[in-house]
């Protein structure tokens, strides 16, 4: 199929050229243009502005946004919508919010148009395994654009079969779904990075634990100087929690055993957050999305004006809230 | 009565002052001479060695151990044991693990001794408002020594009587209960602070969630610049949150509303650690109480290894793990 | 002061009487007639509608909006909004979400019209105690008010005075603040109640592992069987946990203290979720704060589908996987 | 080899079976004459109790005890110190407690004896996929056991090789370690399993979310009933939280998306309570740690006294509290 990529950056680049090695027939653009340059000069057509975008696709002309959440892609769906015609398909693979892809979803139907939303995994590792994808949108639309999810996806793979898939949806089994509609394929994108971080607190509070073991506060007896990277490896080996994130980990250490090149101080995307409102709204307790996601903020500072506030009240009751200057 | 005070910190001073202005005969002894000599110029008899102190009180001897938790208390009791005669009565003022005073208790027993541990807050307001105390050991021994805890205890003062407490133990209204047998009073003492963990650290966070309201981050018509010291001022007048806690945090806002003299690194005692621990045994959920633990510990460290473990995992994923170097 | 109480529920009806009692003119307004007559019978001139409130009170008019959050609130203030002549005053003194006050000023003021956020605190104690509140709106508009606060508000009454504030706003020391802006009032408000429900849970956290320390689970020595109304009001006297919440635990427990009239699921109004909610925008960590929102949460499920998922995974890696049926 | 199993439940006896399968030689015991009876079918030496166990060993003799832990694994080797030779060795492959190991390796020491403990995980796979060994003990005890530790565990595989590890331990590459002294191998396990625990409560709570967004209480436009078993295929597949707990919820939503034989209550053993500890003796915040294992105390009660708790004090400041009987 014909589509353009707008945003080449790392993602929207490495999904570009994992369709064009699929077959497929990319109109590239991006506002560098040297970005553009780099893509078409590995069989890209290359477009000047979002309106060459649309003139060099025929109907029904698919635009594949990867850009930003927020107001990059805001502004460039606008557009799009300005310039497109009914029939066109406006797909959004970056990390939008749900409800903005609702919202939008909308604007689009009142002029014909057709929005998918996409939520991707797999990071810069895509390009090579495959690009993990949940999907909303209408039934027909996601349908017609099943060659480009098909390319993109990881596929069956090495990965052993789950017993009783037999008569189910197998796109599942190719590494995509189609989640439901307009917003759900961000949905359950929002929900997997929610999880992602418990998953990665919960190793890091785990490696916290085994790496503060050596604290000569503790008795000698019970002290443990315990070989990081080595731990972090034979848990790759018929342990309970073997996992990607944990081969990471492994590779991490096997680098530096004490991390020394890295801060500590945590960013954080909007998913974690996006999660617990969700859950908020639902009423689902998430004592561990939010706890990672607090450690994450709690990273990035020194110390908290609460923390001053403890001290503040400690200083009370103990007595010195008399005490001369 | 006549009882030995050992161990003159503020609390052991405090506490034998307050005592004496009830008209109790104290026997004072600390490892520092010149504590005790402090306490024999207010009319204490000084003891020079814990021997001493066996020798200036007569039988049935009552000791008041006020020393810190672990080691010191340990020791002294050990002493004590040694040097007393049946019928004697070993009291443990301080915060002790409640094992340690069923173990000791124990110890005690078998030297035809009685234990008491006694669980005592108010900080250094006690000496003035007087202590409220949860008492461990044994019906006869607690009755025996009730002139004491009613000397210390703060009486009815002017708090509003609770409805339904007509023919109820009115020791709990006084400001002491017998809160059953040896570590009882310490079990109640632990739970206390560990409640008070989780307090501070809810007035923690909300003031924290208001301070952070005026961050340059946020759309400028929705940061506010509030008054901290006004918001904590209000808020003892007629609202659900009032409590003494508030009064603190009142104060201090009032000198400083940024709280520069802290530096926000803040101690625990081992309260908090046991509280967790007993709901652990007891397999309740503390979410609160184990949150607002946690937040001390991180509050006393500038990063964390399992900061540095999540920095690691998203620069692995991020896709720079095979960057060059 | 003339102005109109719209809703008359208990709250809106307390704060109405609490009015006249101190000489302020009250237009009495509610969908239920009967309500409109109960507070005419004491005093208040009734209206039949909202054009009839209009109508009874001359420029500036103050209408004191007191409705349940969302649409009955949103629903009267756009009525109000086509009602009102410019200099006319809406204040809302219901729960609203601070981000709806926003909207609502700037509405308010594309008319000509002053909009005020009243968050109050006291519940139906306030028409005793005095009702503490959290203002939002421009200075002048507030000071025009400040009467109806005064009258409201509990006063200095016999609460100890905070050390420094001499020279300070009064208004705090006396019961209501000026929070800032429109919005800032329900911000602080909403804030409060963020830590209204963290105190909470601190509290049934703290009591429940003394609950269960009799648990039949723990070594004989070890269990403990503590009188939890004993507890409750001897924490009233001298102790650091002493407050206001402390009194309704020591009355609901003197009362029976198993709570068999309860049966633990618990509500939340939104307070606690827009608190987190305004963390998370300000990345500030508030373990404590959604722990205890959690906590009401889970109390209203009896299981949830994440313990399910927790089973199975369990029955997964146990190795029941491929048991015959 | 040749060593003794004893205690051959489903663990001891797969580990049995596999050494077997590696050419070693099991003496087998078990209090279960059945059990012991079925492994001499299969080629152990069958004995009638820990004196015939020893007497079918020749020094040093190796003695494999896999039993609960607690009372069983700790009256055992108590018996097994007093029958055993100076240079036996005394392995301890349940889930001891570290503590323990250290208590219990100074008392075997006392006699000449080695005491070496295993922490294994991998559940019933591990008869198929090998066992993935964390090994507390001294170094040449434990080089001595090699034999036995490269039988049990899973070996390379197909697991892909982490960079760096050239010139490391590659026992760790294998699927064991040599984690430290007596204890580091049951702290090593009690680590991973309190990962376990974060890891599995990070997914339980994010199927939650996507369950409850089908809610009725939700806006409809804002709703999705998402299909959960396809969900956790198509995250296999390329994404970053893809884990062998991940193939577990893949494979028991793919029998029943309800979940609907699980009651979803949740039982843990000793070793998330354990890590908490550990975390609190080393001061190490473990927010995710802790709440996954309170999610599991909570899942086993329909409501807790502190949720009474909670509403008994909403009942008092909501002003019920006069209410006539």
């Amino acid at each position: 199929m014909r589509l353009a990529m707008i945003g080449l950056g790392r993602m929207g680049a490495n999904i570009a050229r994992r369709l064009m090695k699929h077959s497929h027939e990319i109109v590239a653009y991006d506002h560098s243009a040297e970005a553009v340059q780099a893509l078409a000069a590995e069989g890209a057509a290359a477009a000047a502005s979002l309106e060459d975008v649309a003139g060099k696709l025929s109907g029904p002309r698919i635009f594949w946004v990867m850009l930003p959440a927020g107001d990059p892609t805001e502004q460039t769906i606008e557009t799009l919508i300005g310039l497109a015609s009914p029939g066109d398909i406006v797909i959004d693979g970056g990390n939008s919010f749900f409800k903005d892809d609702i919202r939008r979803a909308k604007a689009c139907a009142e002029k014909g148009l057709h929005y998918v939303d996409v939520g991707t995994s797999g990071g810069v590792w895509g390009l090579e395994r495959g690009y993990c994808m949940m999907i909303g949108g209408d039934e027909e639309t996601v349908a017609l654009l099943d060659p480009i999810f098909d390319a993109l996806a990881p596929g069956y793979g090495n990965v052993p079969r789950t017993r009783g898939r037999d008569g189910q949806d197998d796109r599942a089994e190719r590494g995509y779904i189609h989640a439901g509609p307009a917003g759900a394929g961000h949905f359950v994108k929002m929900v997997h990075n929610g999880i992602e971080y418990g998953l990665m607190q919960a190793y890091a509070e785990g490696f916290d634990v085994l790496k503060t073991r050596a604290s000569e506060k503790l008795p000698e007896e019970e002290r443990f100087d315990i070989n990081l990277p080595d731990v972090a490896e034979v848990w790759r080996r018929g342990s309970v929690i073997s996992s990607w994130l944990l081969d990471l980990c492994a590779d991490a250490l096997a680098q530096d055993g004490a991390l020394a090149q890295f801060s500590g101080r945590v960013a954080d995307s909007g998913e974690g957050h996006w999660t617990v409102n969700a859950a908020m709204e639902q009423a689902v307790p998430v004592n561990v999305l939010s706890a990672a996601l607090f450690a994450r903020y709690r990273s990035r500072s020194d110390t908290t004006f609460g923390d001053k506030m403890l001290s503040a009240m400690r200083f009370g009751f103990g007595g010195h809230v008399e005490m001369p200057q």
